[in-house]
């Protein structure tokens, strides 16, 4: 049914510009009014066109950057982090790795503190590597160790302190371009000082939900974040494990032949980790590629252990431990491991499936 | 526990701008990288700080641009539509009415038609005055009529004809601020005439789905789109009639008091008309004023039937059939009956509330 | 995988009748206790089997003794209503048409009353007949005139008055037998009389609700059960008769060729009127025979219009208006129509698809 | 509004027995109706009236008997399990525990296999003592020790074998009398051997699905029942450990002072592990009495660990290990402990909260 072939687009209506319509442009314009007939190739385009491109930040130019941020720029109450945000080289210098994420490095110098705030923009942080800060939500620490998942849902109280003499670098993912550009965001500052120094190994969230299947009684009402403040790298490192060799015994387990993969969830239903973002883990036995696929909105990868490659938009990019890269929507993809290659995901994909705007190509597969 | 006092934020941990620090950011420059501390106190505000401003379009402005537009500018494939988007005069020129949402004024003459296509964007007309055209939705012509909404949501094939010897005005509401921003849309042309000419009173789908609380056996699967494609002016009335004599007759019914409401939703699951966008049709007595409220989100009125006022950011502002205002995030109005007063309401609710970011304040009411 | 063939289900295993088993047997009862082996094949069978049988009662039957009952019985607490229940002859006197479901024919003579009361069990009523009786739920006075359903879910006080100096006879659909079986019930007296003797034409749940596809803002909150009092013919009919012009029209709108259907539902949800019971309309084109089929759960059928057969567990059996027939689990049935056939229809499915134990085999379709 | 001082429910309007209404009821007797004025206050009581009762059967009664059984009664096809079948008194020697649910204790001899089938009836075992045994779900082998409570949901395969040279004994519960009563069952024989007599420590399901908080990319559609085949005593007892610790820590995590309790949950919805039955484990500290309650519903209890009392209905009964009781509807009770004491609970509260019967009654708290 549909007409493929006309290319057309946003061109042919275009009316002779005569004087009569150069006067009823400027009444337009008077009005506040924009005709439909002059840009809808531009605002609806035949298939998402994305502003932001593909990009790769490379860990070993992040990581000096960061140092020398915890040289020359204190952290504290007004600026709340020092934090380096990706900012996608389509977005206009904004901090934006994609209109609807952020990403960027945090570091935070031995012993310093990064104070108390909440907003309702939906936070996590990923370690890819170090340990000895510890992250209070809400009046409970939370370890940060290697390969962790943390998270600061939307509304919550959080600041993190170094515990060591040595510093350490971490990510943060927010969904602040999404909630500055639709106006949702509110913000309130806390303590200046987080409100308990205590270094527990497992913080309360942990110690009540991290029992597989589950679930305390004091706690059957199903929240919208999940309730988990640190998904623990050794239970991450299992399950990947589990999978691999579950596929050796020739059971369905993998996503994709050599594919592991988990997704990160809100045991009280199953779901999303919070109600924007998605968070998953991936390794790739040495060897694999990943099938091309395409999908409608943007995701970001960092390297957590291995070498390897993503073929992005057609271009075969190297990676190393710690690189950044993000697939804005509907470019197409792959991962290619040279070793046994580990990677951490986060994306928008909430956003798109609860607002029924998802859609994935995936090379090969009929749709 | 906020420490609502402080007013530094995003400013207090500024560093002072040594030789050092300038080759940093210029660093930071180079390898594509914001740090939040110089701007949090913008894209992380204390409170929805919307760039979009409330605004009001006088239909007596709208109505003879529109007819211009009839004269000068001919409707057919590119351009797709004779329609005139609002643009809010805060958002840079964009046709925006708010971040989110989009909002035209749609003019057909005599006999011609729009051709048919489909997009991502979900879409809805609504009738202020006249008849005569058909929207013609995936092969079944819905008739158009005053205080008609009429649904195209998203991926459906979608014309219009005017069958008559007189032109027809409507607007048309859409999500293409949002599904341009996050890079979600796909577009496909149809037909170049609409599919069928037809002009039955009522559609296919109200034929099968407008009887209340009744569920054809044939459509017991949900659906994402409510499968009416009309919802008629004459429901619409007595609904908002029975509520007011119901007030009348001291049972609850009404919203608060002098006050008739009605969402139009999918009947399959009771929720809104489509993923994105939020339909209501409000009604007031004579002489009531509504409380002063806030949400998170924006809203679009525009005015069917009556006179009034609407207090719009503190500014009272007279209103008029046809006239269309933006209340964008956060902004607290009410709205003041001068006679009975009849609004048609669209919004971005739906966003909000699935991605969890709906906060209201009502005037009054403890939060 | 699964062995057919096995034909010694609850036989096999039976050990030999010793002296000491003999004495275990013993033991057994004394301490409660029984034995799966001896008993599996019953109360585990190959399929349902169900000890409830296939019945017809004939509305020539049932109307002159709920006549003589009105001449013989009063209405009035302690008993609290004139209803004759249909006892499955299967059910050993029990007055369950089905394990799950109570049908009775319910008789109200001239200007008498039903007094008021609650329980947990659900109920409809369904007006085959006549007219001037007024149902009041809730404080709610709901009319019940020829074609109508009532609903008077679980826990909402209700009574009933005859407003007039004919009798008028109908019937109550109920989950008492399931509420028995499984000790669910509460019961509590309301008033003697009706709280409310007025005669509107309609309720105020009605007036409130049935507007097709829109929802007062008043009730947002989805509920249990649905907010409809009473369900008009004038819509039933008008829905179905769309549906059967629409197949005139070759469009998809009926469930089969030449048959016709709605459920009843819950506008705030789209799911059925209550927790454990569905009804639904069903009409046929004369001529028109339903494919054979058997579904798990009890359906309760009575003749509204025409004339017929269903062919019920191979039988087929001729129908009149007024008549009930009642269809066990698992047991196969079809319909036939002589005439235009229209059927009331309600069922325990809403348990058997909320415990997820729905099974239906249509002869011919791939299960 | 309701009149709580009537008491002559089901007896006031008993109309006198003249000759003219014994022959209506002989007439009605003739045509299977019977009528409700006669039977209310039975099938509709005021609140639920159970016929089962509360009953505690002593593991020292019952272990014997199995073994008893197991020298007598062989296991195999036909009989398909030696399993005793509870049998409440109230129930009419009945094998039901309670109108709803099974309760066995089953015995499998060293080196015997209890051979393959499938039922829609929904099965699980608790492992109150011993080890050896491997239950092989749809083929997927899964240790049975100490502690831990097996899945086998409706319509997998499943069957049992004994590893050792020692017996071993269990419970199975089931929704046997529902299914029966409900005519909801459909049984298949498999293989007379189990299909896989491996013995891993943790079956496949484990490996997939035991990770807390992270869900298989290869499992992402949910599914009715939980893919657990499995939950570990070590998870669990960690779980109430924790909860106990976090208690002496003055945080919320018991669901009352010196009660700590867990859910077992399908970890793809965070609800139920199957449709109709849930289960649960409780641990209260020595002296702890929790506080009395009512339900709808019925639950069954078995002692696990240590030594305390259930009053039951008022009346005080003594617990050791092993000891099963059952709670019929809406008979309160408590439990103490006089040691640490932990108990595992099973109940048909699924059924009644999908269906909305539930009620709880909670002594010293409003309704």
């Amino acid at each position: 049914m549909a007409n493929e072939s006309t290319e057309n687009h946003g061109k042919a209506m275009q009316p002779e510009e005569t004087p009569q319509l150069q006067a009823l442009y400027r009444a337009f314009d008077e009005h506040n009014i924009k005709p439909l007939w002059t840009q809808i190739g531009n605002i609806m385009p035949r298939h998402p066109a994305p502003k932001a491109v593909p990009h790769i930040w490379k860990w070993s130019d992040l990581l000096p950057l960061a140092e020398k941020s915890g040289e020359l720029v204190p952290v504290g109450r007004g600026g709340e982090r020092r934090a380096l945000g990706l900012a996608n080289p389509g977005l206009d210098g904004n901090a934006y790795i994609s209109p609807t994420l952020w990403c960027a490095i945090q570091y935070l110098g031995p012993h310093e503190t990064a104070p108390e705030h909440r907003h309702s923009q939906n936070a996590f942080r990923f370690v890819v590597e170090g340990e000895g800060v510890w992250t209070v939500v809400n009046g409970d620490p939370v370890r940060m160790s290697k390969g962790d998942l943390l998270l600061t849902p939307g509304w919550n109280f959080h600041g993190h302190h170094n515990n060591t003499d040595k510093p350490m670098a971490w990510i943060d993912g927010l969904d602040i371009p999404f909630s500055y550009q639709n106006d949702v965001g509110f913000f309130e500052f806390g303590s200046d000082r987080v409100t308990d120094y205590a270094t527990p190994a497992f913080s309360r969230g942990e110690r009540l939900w991290c029992h597989p299947g589950l679930r305390p009684l004091s706690g059957l009402q199903d929240t919208v974040n999940s309730p988990i403040g640190a998904y623990r790298w050794e239970h991450t490192d299992r399950a990947l494990t589990e999978q691999l060799l579950l596929e050796d015994e020739g059971q369905p387990a993998t996503v994709e032949q050599g594919h592991a993969a988990i997704r990160f969830v809100n045991p009280t239903t199953g779901g999303d980790v919070m109600p924007t973002i998605r968070c998953e883990f991936h390794r790739l036995r040495a060897g694999t590629e990943t099938r091309k696929r395409r999908e409608v909105g943007a995701s970001v990868f960092q390297v957590f252990q291995g070498k390897g490659a993503v073929v992005l938009g057609g271009e075969t990019r190297q990676l190393d431990v710690g690189d950044i890269f993000v697939i804005p929507s509907w470019v197409p993809w792959s991962l290619q491991a040279e070793t046994r290659f580990d990677l951490f995901r986060f994306s928008d994909a909430p956003i798109m499936e609860r607002l029924h705007f998802h859609r994935t190509h995936i090379e090969g597969e009929e749709k």
